[in-house]
């Protein structure tokens, strides 16, 4: 019996997120749907974690214990075959039975996709924030230096979240320029909590406003308030990028 | 009575084409029934062009002539208003009565996108062709600068194509990188043939495939012969980049 550690992609539009939920599609039931086709058994997956509804991936990572050997030894276009257009395995690698997609994860890096337009694009529906071009995104840029280290993100976790330790540490946050006037906010950290990117986010886009100034950042972290920080963007411009072991 | 000129950004996964045809969805008929709310009567418009059924659009140029002037002075608000999600009105300009969407282009510029990758990847569903990694993409580059210049491009012309002159010129064609495994083929040219850049594109992936030599880009346009060309490309990672006036 050996441990597989899956790389997944998918596009979160028509998913009701990652974790299965009765009667909905998830990523998850579409992914243990594939290997019960494979091994003709139940497989029990465990992912380095959960991506809420419309939010995509491009390296989440699953892993799973073999059931069994499967004759074809490519196990990832095994599992492709049997998934839908919207999540594919992009790697499949056979790992010690110490490894654990949740637990062994030491950094996690996210992107949070805009664009400045008076107008929503088309092409970036479900995909990008669209954000007024008014915005500074140089404050925006500058506002993020203030979210690099140790600190407590209670004012930046949504309060429906069940977690107590509020602590995360954050490896680096910049906002990169990837096109005209298409930009990521990109953050990588030892942790997120629930909703985390997307209300620091809503905070950026305050300050690229000029509602607060790049260093009320450093305030509002210090406040351990969630009424301090920003509204929680929307889902479907959030991507996980990749979790490093 | 004032002419309009439009640009238009669309995502054209969900319409059969830019032109109106019965019982289908098209991007004209969308446009034009939009403008129909706002002028409340007909209005017929002129593109740069057709795009074909899949294929998208950041500056794809109409215009029409007011039949009245409206009272909100923000015509692509407006127009936008009435526009599904997968079109929208990104500029509108007054322009002079002697402008011609179609006759008036002096260049037009296509992209083509692909990803090199084993697996398709859910993020570029109808959007990025997926080309297999061993593809030499220098190559394909090299095999672009023989496309420079004025041609008969005869061998790059879908059969069905009603058109008797061939002979189009192309300012510049280039293979640009534009992520680890992403890359586009993007041509600027007077104008294109019916599939031209599509067909073009199926030749550049045989050549990258090791089928062709570079050189031999020049061979198949020096023979007129669309049996000497590569196969047409699907149209879903083909994109109308702009049009020059």
């Amino acid at each position: 019996m050996e441990r597989i550690k899956l790389t997944l992609e998918y596009d979160g539009t028509n998913f009701c997120g990652y974790q299965v939920q009765p009667n909905k599609r998830t990523v998850q039931a579409e992914l243990e749907k594939a290997l019960y086709s494979i091994y003709n058994m139940e497989v029990i997956t465990y992912a380095s974690g959960r991506t809420d509804a419309g939010v995509h991936a491009l390296g989440a990572v699953v892993h799973y214990d073999e059931p069994k050997e499967i004759k074809n030894k490519r196990v990832a276009d095994s599992i492709n075959a049997f998934l839908p257009d919207d999540v594919k395995v992009v790697k499949a690698e056979r790992v010690g039975s110490d490894f654990d997609a949740r637990f062994s994860a030491k950094r996690k890096t996210y992107a949070y996709k805009f664009y400045l337009s008076r107008t929503e694009r088309p092409l970036y529906n479900n995909k990008a924030l669209r954000v007024n071009e008014e915005v500074d995104v140089c404050k925006m840029k500058e506002a993020c230096k203030y979210l690099i280290g140790e600190f407590d993100f209670t004012s930046f976790v949504a309060r429906k979240s069940g977690k107590t330790n509020f602590v995360r540490e954050i490896y680096s946050a910049d906002i990169i320029q990837t096109g005209e006037k298409e930009f990521e906010f990109r953050i990588c950290g030892n942790g997120f909590l629930y909703n985390m990117v997307r209300i620091i986010m809503g905070t950026l886009i305050d300050i690229g406003k000029g509602l607060k100034l790049p260093r009320d950042m450093k305030c509002v972290i210090d406040g351990k308030n969630r009424a301090l920080s920003g509204k929680t963007m929307p889902p479907y411009a959030l991507y996980l990028l990749n979790v490093e072991y």
